[in-house]
């Protein structure tokens, strides 16, 4: 084929044919084609948009581009899960033992992160001896003995998506719902699982700043997995301000180790059961997601998400004893100063970007990708918004292991909370859940 | 700046600021932003347009982008010419020389050319002697001695434009009326001649097929040329079928000879005298274009438009005897075969773009840019749109040095002829004339 006349076809708003798409990511995958061609491609689909069908194509050629682990050796319906991101979400940590606890297989590959906080590998990382780096062969091993485990992608998933996604990031060309899906959608279909679980973001610290765009992506994500032939759900969570209490590596495992133990904030703990609840659901042990839920709540009580917790991290080397004692195991970080309240009111706001960043210049997370991280380092939040504060209440506290990233830190962090005299309205956690009917 | 905010602007559709396409050209020009980063821009100024403001601002910031020659040594107002393009134009050798003897100035730096024939430094370096690669101040003398001079452009004129056109060209995004007016129009003002005569080409074997389109492109190019405070007008020409009989470099070296005699056909004799009409109304040697236009015609019928050529040979080094008696000084091609008639009735099309490739087949345009020409090979028309034509009459003669490469030239030739019972209805040459309101 010839890359003009493909290009020809999207710039002037034209379909493209399902051969024309699966040309250009394999044209683009080999180097046939040139980058400054790739990128004029992307921003005319940027620009005319792509519709279900070229969008669902587009992915699955994307799919189809890079290596697919098999993971039909582990018996069992499979359950990925994946979220577009926010501050404070450590859910894998928390939802997953619990939908594993109730027969959802969970073979789950991660990235690292890059940004504000670590990714899960990252926040793994900080547990003694727990391994991220396992071969096909002992990842699918903890998955058949455990029904869970958590390691780092080491696979060349989804060989276009980088092409592309490197383009885009350097030329204007991120911010596309049906490119944002397919480049989520074939990392995840790559991977390989029967059903996905979405968690997508929406407020102020999220992607996705509006529940309209949001549950365009939603919409978007799950036809892509109709069209693929997975079942697929998406809910649309806010993110109008860190979830939980904690930020940063070791802090969060901890609070995720709270959660199981039923001492960890609402907003996660519910976010968790309901996470896995679906994934119960989809791996067709619930009949519904309100069944599932149930199951998960249980599986919370009892400890029998704790307990599978503990078996994944044994079973990848990891101190199981952190489960018991996450401060003993894990340590803190050297150094905390406390955030303190200078008026009296409600906490109506915290930034979650900044405190991200916050996090990010307490040492807990990367500027550059190859950046080390300081696991202890981070942010516990004392209010949350709608809390009543007066003068001189903790709102947060810093943690790190130097000194003057701690202080840079702490003013940072106190420029997130916004006080004012009334409490805010409060607004549900969670606010649609879309199925692409296939379920 | 940021280029990813830059090219924001224009993916939304929004309006650049003069600020912001000065440094996209200059960084451009610089390699400070990648390939891939100009690529994904002009895909955005193409879909989304420039209005008239920014595409002017662009053609200025690439005008300065390169070397400008400095005319002003030259006393007189110089008028450059510039034809969009279009199969046996050879107006600059029969038109720019009445004009010059009518005392206009024209001091031209002409292209190679690429594609179905050669261009205008081709056809010069058909005649022997003639040198077209001549110094500034060579080239400057000539001007000055004789009113006009024709050289290949030597200076890196409007280096963003070769940096643009060579992305616009592998990335589908050429056909923008804007990046086309910016393109043409940012070479012709570097060039730094007071006034400049566009011919804009429209029919089937130009760039621009309607008169719309081609409507358009004038309007955009004058306009450009007001906001950079240069006279210009632009004349829509047809290009229905080949201008005039010869297509080849020797044979329209010829034929611009036998124009200036007052023997050439009627279509390039007619567009001759208005081209060199309107330059010397340009050149502010005439009160209007008709009256111009009468100028030129006594210039053409006392042969001082001739005369005038046989200067600039002469002052380039050429043989001045070509004009007397072009077949011995440049000699003919080794083989020429007559294309017969095989029906009886009118010819109603002439395919130009056919008999360009025919041309091309038979040796006189080059494929690639290091191609040599063979300056001899070509085509001359014995029937034009309009002719009444009889079996065994002769359609074409194909010239060659080469009987391969003839017998395929007149194969193509051939089936560029479309002969049917009614003579068709004859059209006006001269479609519309464009200016800006500065003259």
């Amino acid at each position: 084929m010839d890359i003009s006349e493909v290009i020809k076809v999207k710039r002037d708003g034209g379909k493209l044919s399902k051969e024309e798409i699966e040309w250009f990511v394999s044209a683009s995958t080999s180097h046939e084609i040139a980058d400054y061609q790739i990128s004029a491609m992307l921003m005319a689909m940027f620009i005319n948009g792509l519709d279900d069908e070229e969008t669902a194509q587009l992915t699955i050629a994307m799919r189809d581009s890079g290596e697919k682990p098999d993971l039909s050796s582990i018996p069992g319906i499979k359950v990925d899960k994946h979220s577009t991101g926010g501050v404070g979400d450590k859910t894998t940590l928390s939802a997953c033992p619990l939908a594993a606890a109730c027969g959802a297989k969970v073979a789950k590959m991660s990235g690292r992160g890059l940004g504000f906080t670590g990714g899960t590998v990252d926040k793994l990382s900080a547990v003694p001896g727990y391994v991220t780096a396992l071969s096909e062969e002992e990842f699918f091993d903890v998955v058949r003995k455990t029904g869970i485990s958590v390691v780092s992608q080491t696979k060349n998933i989804a060989a276009a998506d980088k092409i592309f996604y490197a383009l885009r990031d350097v030329t204007a060309t991120v911010d596309s719902i049906p490119l944002i899906s397919a480049s989520i959608m074939s990392k995840k279909l790559a991977l390989g699982s029967d059903a996905i679980l979405l968690d997508v973001k929406c407020g102020e610290a999220a992607f996705m700043n509006d529940i309209d765009e949001a549950g365009k992506l939603a919409r978007t994500m799950t036809e892509i997995g109709a069209r693929a032939g997975k079942k697929v759900v998406a809910m649309i969570t806010a993110m109008d301000q860190p979830l939980g209490k904690a930020v940063g590596n070791t802090l969060e495992v901890k609070e995720a180790i709270e959660v199981l133990k039923g001492n960890g904030p609402e907003d996660i703990t519910e976010l968790s059961v309901s996470i896995a609840g679906m994934m119960i659901y989809l791996a067709e042990k619930a009949e519904s997601h309100e069944q599932g839920k149930a199951m998960a709540a249980e599986a919370l009580k009892d400890g029998r998400g704790l307990m599978k917790l503990k078996e994944m991290i044994e079973g990848q080397g990891g101190d199981p004893a952190v489960c018991d004692d996450p401060d003993a195991v894990m340590g803190t970080a050297k150094y905390s100063r406390d955030v303190v309240c200078k008026t009296d009111g409600y906490v109506n706001k915290i930034h979650g970007v900044t405190i991200g960043l916050a996090s990010m210049n307490a040492g807990a997370g990367r500027k550059k990708m190859d950046d080390v991280i300081d696991l202890r380092a981070g942010i516990i939040l004392e209010k949350k918004v709608g809390d009543a504060v007066s003068v001189g209440n903790t709102l947060c506290t810093v943690f790190a292991d130097d000194e003057t990233k701690l202080e840079e830190a702490c003013r940072t962090a106190e420029s997130a909370f916004v006080i004012e005299e009334c409490a805010p309205e409060k607004t549900p956690l969670i606010l649609d859940i879309v199925t692409n009917g296939s379920i």
